[in-house]
Order: structure tokens, then C-alpha cells, then sequence
């Protein structure tokens, strides 16, 4: 795959993107849209078990590109394309069967927010800012929206699109945008190795089950006894599969084969 | 409008309401429900941008009036309908297309909390005590309970109700019943005043339409396919609309049209 | 009732049960979920006003136990039925008409997490740790996503979940999994007597009613105005029931005849 607004590093098990668009703050345009859909496709047919989303320079993300915006001038419906694409992306890193981690600092806003609203595990370092400016320059949160209440509420995501007011990392923690702080972008680092190898330890299948029934649960789509009932069919398959392993490795004491590539790293 | 338990102040484009029965706590009687219910019918008229609630004295509202229900006596029709009202008020204020605003002192239980809870920011001073006192006066938050859960969510929802205990400031701020805290009633106004500003930076119509889809998304009316379609189409009328003042503002380094009221403000 | 993996202690209104293979650190067999199961279907047919759910020994409750698992060895329609017997009880802990708390230090792993996202209070001891270690094992927390998902939402349902992070007890009260902390086991035992008292204050069929409201809300099963209209019904039957008494003992400054249970062990 080559990219023009992203640099991807691919080892074993694990893809890191980084979103190279530092000069504008890692903007997010109609070709980055594109090229991180693409990369997410590819991801869910390779042997992708973690995808790390960060930036490149000192942002995360701050926003759309407003430059795209404007080329599409006056054409409601090229617009109105533009911004769905951004929609279905999101979509598309909230079902990601890989375990989704975003690493934060800087500017956190508009899109790079509503990515952040999807990730598994999201971390920030003390620099990180947040934010939803949109209605502050006349127009909507609209792709990001459903996302956003998802992950923090109602309540939150009122104050937030309707005073496009900026907030720290400290505070993004306690709304539970954020899973996990750091003192600064070094420890950031750190810490995004760290998450890596924890969710290596864990099964592949059985992480990749549980975030679909995670989703299942949250949209509500049948009611409670019927999923419960699958997910008991569910639970004994995995106990039969790689169950198996899990309990062996549990006794014996030693790491499950799953977890050989965070071993390995852990040792070097 | 005239009323008997309300005090309104009307500046262009901003409302503040106060709760005018300060030897009472504010009690919400049905001459209160009701009068506020038509002010908020006003408000929807006319050009309201915000719309602040407080109350006058010491307290915000200590929820129900009693007297009311005794008035009632034996008569249980008159008595669902007097708590049937509550809701009315409480479901158009939770829609307002105004930015809702409550400043919170002293007592804030049973209906003056459910109020709280649809608010767009509610800033509380150090003094203000929240509960949901009704199961312990062998009554139930039969008109709030849906605002509640959905402020704050089952768990922490349970817990108030079942148990009747009073929490302060901190701990109303830490479950998200309140956004933001102060440290007295003169940093609460100071705070009241800078939100009004910070409101007023972002767009009418942006606003109401973001209030609008933020509540769509709640209420899970509409697949999420079918609702993000429809939210690309408000996104491209906003972009052509109020977003060519934001966006020529952003450019030119000036505040847009719409926030001229908070420009003016703060330069006083 | 006999039991053997569960101690149960009865008061007036108030029953005790612990978690009684304090050996395995409570591991929650298939005979332990069948017991707990009866033990609530007796509740909900004597005067039993508050359950109190607790531990022996050092921990609450480390989740299922393996060995039970095993036994059912390759049979899969064994495994999915005694994983779907602990969602039938949990289901059942959730809808108890009685305030349900856990009492909660050491180990609250997998299952034990799942019964305490159903307590309507939950308190925890500072040696507290809480985790979803399935995915770690290879299997899935099956039959607790909907009540963890519900508990603390999305967002913090699948760090947990994919990653298999162990959390502490603040932790834990940040994400709402508890709603109170205690400095040791001995403070754990005096709050949770406190916390029975109060919830004692609060009257039986009222509490019952706003449970059962609370949850009707959560479960989303009919539209917003026919939830009202019913509470308002509910409201009014109150009222004319146990709020007689509520508002007289309310005006005569004494305790409601309901509350004379907490007010005795309050003097002695």
C-alpha cells in the first residue's frame, strides 16, 4: 500500500498509522479519508491483532481539512459525499475486529476527536487538547455525533458541541474520552508499547468475539435473552477452542501461544 | 408575560430566569410548572439564543411543593396531572433549541435535580447539595427518572433513588449531574456570565441543529446508516449557510456576525 | 434453606449471604449460581428489603471456576448451559425488587464483576481489584457484557474486556463500577451497616416501584410519552399509599413507620 497522508509500520501482529499531514496539523482531507478506509479494509484481511492510530508532528488530529471544503465550493452534494465518507470510516474503525489504540497529544478536535470516540483503548499525553469547534464556525459535528454520545453521554456531548469549549487532558480523562494519561509525548510512547503487549496476551478470536458482542449489546438490536442465549453458544465454542490453550497455559503456569509475540518483547 | 413565581431579565438574545419563591426553596408548585412552561413556549418564538435558570435566595429548588399535592388531597386524577405537568415542562426544556443553562446553589432535590439534568451546562457553587429525596417520603421520581438515567446512567441512578442520600458539589461534578464547579454564589455568576459568552461565539442555527441531532442520537429513532445520511445533508446546508460567515471569519482572524453580542461584552 | 457454597444471615428485612468457598477465592461454580438463584427467589417471596451480597475470606468473588468447566469437558451444550445458568441469576440479582448491595474487597474477577454491575450499591474495600481476565483465557465474558456495558458504558467495556487489565478500587469508583470506597475491610463493614440503614429510611413498595421505573426507563421498551403518563399513575397511587404516612411523619419531624427498623439499630 502506498500513502500520501499516512506512514504505516507493519510488524507481526501489529500496524501502527501515523497520520503525516504535520504542517496543518494532521487535517484530516478527502484523500486521508480515503487512505485510512483503505488501510482498515486491508487490516481486517491481514493478520492485524492491534492497529495504533497516532500523528506525526505535535498534533493528533484537528479536524477536517477546511481547505477541502471550500473546494467543493458551492456543490451541496459533493459535500454532503465529503462528509459521509468521514462517517463511514469511523464505522469502520468502531467494528475493526483488531484491537483499536489512538495515542494523543495536542490537538484532539472536530474528526480527530470523533476518531478518538472509537478507539479500544485511547491514551493521552498532557498535551493533548479537545475539542468540538464546530458550531462555533457554523456548521455540525454530524458525522462524529452518534460516536461521540456513545462514548461520553448525552450530557457531555451537549456542552461540548454547543460551546466548542477546549479541554485538557485531565478532563477528557474524567469524561472517559480517554482511558489513560502521561506526563508527556516520551511516556506516551512508553505506554502505547505497554497496551500493545497486554493485548497481545489476549486471544485473538475471543478479543475479536467479545468486541463484536461488546457492539451487539450496545445497539441494542435483540432483546436481552436472545443474546444472551448466543452468547452461551458462543462461550462454549471458545471454551473448545482456543479455550483449550488458555486454560493449558493457565496451569502449566507459562504463556498462552497467543501471547508469544508480547513474551518476546517483553524479553528483549 | 406576567408571572407570579418567576422573575425574568430579557437581554437581546439571552433569557435568565429566576425561581422566585425563596422562602419556600423554590418549591416547584403547578402555578410554577406552568408558568415556566410558557415561558419556554415564548422562548421557542423568539429570538432566545440562551436560556439561563437559577434561583433566587439561597437554594435552586428543593423539588416538589408539598402543599400542592396535600391540596389535592383523595383526588387522584388531579394528582397524576399535576405530576404529569412536571414532565411536560421538563421534556420541553430538555428540547429548547436555546442553550440551556442552569446555576446551581443550595438545595437541588427531586424535581429542581431533574430539571439539572436536561440542561446544555449546569454550573454548581461549593454550596449545592443534590438528592432524590422521594422514596424516603414514600413517593416516587416517577416524572424524572427517564432525565436522570439518562444524565447520568443507570448505576449512579439506582443509587440516589434507592438510598434518598444527599451529595455535594464534587461528587455531583465526578457522576456529570453538573459540568463544571465554583468555589462560592459571586464566582457562580462570574461563570454564568463567561458561559452566556462562550454560547454566544457559536452559530443559531448550527447550534440548534447540532441540540437537535444530539438528541436523534439518543433517542435511537433511525438506523445509524440512516441518520449519518441524514446528518451529511445538514452538515452541506450548514456549510453553505452559516458556515460561509464561520469560515470567512476564521480566515479574516475577526468573531462571525453571530457573535457580535459576546464580542461586545467582553470589550465593556 | 441449606446451602453449600453460600452462608446466608437473616434480620428483619435485611439478609446477608456470603460467598462461602473463601479456599478458591469464591470461584463461582454451577452450585453456587443455583444456590444464589433460589436464595433470590425466596427474597422476592418474603419481606426481604435489602440483600447484602459479600465474601468470605480475603476476596468477593474471582469469577467462574475452571474446574467446573472442565468436568462439562468436551460436551458443548453442557458448557453453554452452565455459562447461561449465571446470566439467568444475574438477570434475576438485577431485577430484585430489594436494594441489592455488594460488599466488595480482594478479587472481583470476571463473574463477581458481572453481579457487582448489578448491585444497586456497591462499595469497596481499598485492597479491591477488579478485572475481565476472559479474553486472556481464551473465552469470553459471555453472559456480564450486557450488565458491564450497562454499568459503565461502552468505552470502558472494551478496554476492560480487550485488554484484561487489572484496575484498582479508585479506578474502579472513577468508572462507576462502585459507587463508594471504604480505607479497609473493617470500614467496609461499618458502611455497609450504614448503607443498610439507609436504605431502610426509604419506604419498601416506593423503593420497589422506582427500581422497576428506573429500569423500564433503561430498557428503552415503549415510547418516552406513554413512560410518563404511566409514572404519573404510579406517582398518584404513592401518594395516597405510603406517601400519607411519608409527609405526615415528614411534618411531625419523626421517622416513617417503615424506617422504625433503622431508627432502633440507630439507637442501640
Amino acid at each position: 500500500m502506498e500513502f500520501t497522508t499516512l506512514q504505516l509500520e507493519q510488524q507481526p501482529a501489529v500496524w501502527r498509522v501515523r497520520l503525516n499531514r504535520p504542517q496543518l496539523a494532521n487535517a484530516m482531507s478527502l484523500t486521508m479519508v480515503e487512505e485510512l478506509l483503505a488501510l482498515m479494509n486491508s487490516a481486517q484481511q491481514a493478520d492485524c491483532r492491534v492497529l495504533v492510530i497516532e500523528g506525526n508532528g505535535d498534533h493528533f488530529c484537528a479536524g477536517g481539512d477546511i481547505k477541502d471544503m471550500q473546494a467543493a465550493g458551492g456543490d451541496s452534494a459533493r459535500l454532503a459525499e465529503f462528509n459521509r465518507a468521514f462517517g463511514h470510516m469511523i464505522e469502520t474503525a468502531n467494528r475493526l475486529p483488531a484491537v483499536v489504540i489512538c495515542a494523543l497529544k495536542g490537538a484532539v478536535m472536530g474528526g480527530g476527536f470523533g476518531l478518538t470516540c472509537v478507539s479500544d483503548l485511547a491514551i493521552a499525553s498532557s498535551t493533548a487538547r479537545f475539542a468540538l469547534p464546530e458550531t462555533s464556525l457554523g456548521i455540525l459535528p454530524a458525522q462524529i455525533a452518534p460516536f461521540v454520545v456513545q462514548r461520553i453521554g448525552l450530557t457531555q456531548a451537549r456542552r461540548l458541541a454547543l460551546f466548542g469549549n477546549r479541554i485538557h487532558a485531565e478532563e477528557a480523562l474524567r469524561l472517559g474520552i480517554v482511558h489513560q494519561l502521561c506526563a508527556d509525548n516520551d511516556s506516551l510512547e512508553a505506554e502505547v508499547n505497554n497496551a500493545i503487549q497486554q493485548a497481545l496476551k489476549c486471544a485473538p478470536a475471543a478479543s475479536a468475539k467479545t468486541k463484536a458482542l461488546l457492539h451487539s449489546v450496545a445497539d441494542a438490536e435483540q432483546p436481552l435473552a436472545q443474546l444472551l442465549d448466543q452468547a452461551a453458544q458462543d462461550f462454549a465454542a471458545a471454551v473448545m477452542g482456543e479455550g483449550r490453550e488458555g486454560a493449558m497455559a493457565f496451569m502449566q503456569k507459562r504463556p498462552a501461544a497467543w501471547a508469544q509475540a508480547a513474551v518476546q518483547e517483553e524479553k528483549a
